[in-house]
């Protein structure tokens, strides 16, 4: 029942980290404003940013021992997705994890719990998108699950899948979708770009969105 | 029934700065400790700060249609209060609507909902207390009302009441009042200032405000 | 039945400030991962850091009068733990209470309450672990008592323990075991370094803590 | 500043009796879904159920003496609306206030903050709605206001306004516009009995208020 | 973007019977500890039970259209499972969506938002568990989709899985699995009355399942 | 490190039970206001009611092991009292814990986690006050400790101590207080029984306990 699967796919690396400059918000809004997860996941320090293939771990509440061996399955470029199997805001993870997770080439972690170290872990410039902070030291005994799907703050995150984080928070894109995605959030942007120089100027939304007539028929009146 | 109120009347520029200048913990002090909008309010960054006239949103939870047609009503030291009628943290609120607001000579916002792009809006310096910073996309679907009497982090704001924030939170000033809460956050800062310095000196508030007797009174025994 | 405790007994002052240099989660870890405050106490600014001996105060919910009173008792390396006898996001403390509880050699504070003029206390370095950041003001009507057991964001603390504070929250020690906590976390540190050189250069925690053998013997499959 | 209000007006006893029976979810959405309170309000009893002219009381956290005050205040057909000035679960009211209450004729209670004796209450058949159930003695020593206009659960409340309540929780209706809105609550109803047929005999929402050509129109896929 | 799926696979309705009287614990235990929503998820009234196949709904904050469009895809014996695509606490569903449930052969309701009319569900012998009671009224503006996989409180559903809820909570069976599920809830069930019937006797848990070796090795001490 | 202390004392079985029927208000406040636990702790079913000594139980967040452990400490007359080292709202205690507990004579339960299968234990007339219900189940693995002070819900709470609880929540009393808080509680009593006469003969509060003087000195003005 408790299992770890090992060879899991990846997107296109260079697809991933494009996506990271898109933001959170932005691919977000590309894939039909879906993936986003709970904003009670904040990054540990402003300014924290990542894009990265989810190396998911189901693991019981306190009891980190699934970290452990989800460290070995790293590869470059990924982050760790951390759903505790009930509600805790223990600290599953802190400065030697990260330690071992750079040495692996791993570059972040949500956690659907808590963190510690974290003056430590933002000195080192590894970023934590998590529910809590917290201290609790955890145990090493019950198995969990690595590289299965897994519900993270309210999202389904499948190994594999991209995770997109920044200040905003924190965005899944299924694997297979991330071109199509990155083709889209890149439309965005650059539609937005003209928007942007048109409000900048003072235009208004109003009109730059061509608004007011559907607001007439639905009835607001202005006095 | 869903209106939009064009003219508002605003307080002086100079009181609202100045109020801006005192601070919430003074001005909610001096005004006889009201005013005060729930602490879930936060700062997007570090050392936010404004003074300025409400302009006031109710509007639908996850749709922000409302905001641009308020953006309209903004005159220069504005800043948006958004209330929506359920609890909500979508993203309400983002970049490109700081720039139109910029526009406008708009300074700020304070958002019982969500807000998002908080990297770009704090390297603007566009200052946001928001209930959560949250991605979530939403629509321009259902009409609310601009310009009305909002409750707002379970305060009653009336457009054009001064509406001041910092890193203590926020804090609402009736429109009509703002002169004389004004002068009496003065008094309450020049009052302050003598304090501190006695205070600073070694003395003990104990002193400094005359409490020994009615400890006594009441009965509190040193042992 | 409201009492003021003159004279407490308190830590070692080495001790206490080589507890500091440990953080919070060793020395949670070292004492056999106890006396964690709830996750739920935040620092008013990233950095923030702090050991101390503890005056404590149990206190009305929106009444400070108690905090005057406790400042009398203050010595130098003391922070005070204000513990409301019901939950209150109220501001407590603020900068003129920094002020005179550093003419007092007074450290920080703890507040499973609210906490206001949070810039000042910022600027001025007095760093502040609180439930809230909050302005409301308090009255100075009823007693509490100082210097009396108290139970703090989910802990027993008694007046006289250490309490470490950093980043990651909060962890009380308590004054007697303060010279037997120093020393097992200093061995947990040392033990650390090598284990952080270990996994630096790519070793698994899997291998530097054993981990497999124990893995296979609870059915840990790999597929 | 602080006030008790002697002579309010009130809306119309048989039309508050009237909007009673109409309920809740009736009220809200005939005046145009406004003037529902947070849902964190609940009932101490499965079945409550009230309609009364409000007796607003501003006051402190843990301090229920205005509400001995506001008690004089209160004429048959009254109730208590109770609006601590910061946030609490303290136990402002209990069985002897509500005796109290009934010898006034007054018949209910809706609590910003806590309550106590709820077996009591409930034998009674003494309704109220609250935040918490909780039985933290308060003091009397800081004075509040009595029939001012309060926030109360996220809505404004006036003295005199309508508070109608039942197990989905707790709405206002101005005093001025009860006569109005009870009719368009009764229009609600009538209408509401003979969608209800309509449904009972297997009729689909769908069909009954004729959505099929608008889902089609905003571009719903059956599949 | 917006779909229907029309021809769903449903469990066989004994099993799905049979795992309702299983209860919720049983079921979730039986599956290996899995499959618990969250635990803010509450029954309307005490005593509320359900066994049902899955109608999942995706839809935006405070706006129920889609609620209709799904009724449509009901067959007797389902339930909806309702999941916003942001939090929200609005009144998504009451009396009249129920009888048009009772009329499609519909039997209750899981909705990760609110629900309202709740006296007349609990007449109705109507369950429904939610993360709220709320009578916020909603809009009929936006698409969502029915009958795609969703996540409600914190689990991933699937159309056509089994729903189980009663006063423990609610937990979801992949539809697949149901009947394996239910051989080892009855196994369960049935070890459980010899279990039961030692423990009703005075033996103590400790003897039962053996656990003072182990407990003694792992070094509990007796003092 | 992990205990378990067999040889507690207790109090007076006849005084626990008359503490039970003085109830949870007047309790805490016959003993200054002290002692309660947090509201967030309610009873499964409305009308539990318990009076008892506490077995504490300091254990791991979803591992019950240690209640097996306690089971055995208990005496006719005790109530467990359970306190996870880190917030948890897993499902730690059941029927058939309930039936071994009875068995023992064991009368109730205190949980600062969750509990589940609240029908069976409704039905069994097993009070149980709790944090949260909820199915998660727990493993065996991790030692904890029984009868050592733990702090549950807030309260520091001591083996042997009583614990009395009821609709208005729980309320602990030092095991050497409880006869001098018996005979103030009574006091109390037959106080509140005077009062409660006067009251319903239409007397106001404000002269039975000779309040107008003090407000009017505070400053009340009537409008």
């Amino acid at each position: 029942m408790n299992v770890v699967v090992q060879d899991i796919e990846r997107a296109d690396a260079d697809v991933v980290a494009a996506l990271g400059e898109c933001g959170v918000a932005t691919v977000h809004e590309a894939q039909g404003r879906t993936g986003l997860l709970a904003t009670y996941l904040r990054p540990i320090y402003a300014g924290a940013r990542m894009a990265a293939s989810a190396i998911t771990i189901s693991l019981p509440p306190a009891d980190n021992w699934m970290v452990h061996v989800a460290i070995e399955q790293v590869r470059p470029g990924d982050a760790l997705v951390l759903a505790p199997t009930s509600p805790s805001d223990a600290g599953y993870f802190g400065d030697l994890l990260a330690v071992s997770m750079r040495a692996r080439g791993g570059v972040g972690l949500v956690s659907d719990g808590g963190v510690r170290d974290v003056r430590d872990l933002t000195e080192m410039g590894f970023p934590v998108w998590s529910r809590a902070i917290g201290a609790q030291g955890t145990v090493k005994e019950t198995l969990g699950s690595v590289n299965v799907p897994v519900v993270c703050a309210g999202e389904l995150i499948e190994p594999g899948d991209v995770v997109v984080a920044d200040d905003d928070g924190v965005c899944v894109v299924r694997r297979a979708e991330a071109g199509e995605v990155l083709e889209k959030a890149r439309a965005r942007i650059a539609k937005e770009e003209e928007t942007r120089r048109r409000l900048a100027s003072g235009e208004l939304g109003l009109d730059v969105y061509g608004m007011r007539g559907r607001l007439e028929e639905k009835g607001l009146e202005y006095v």
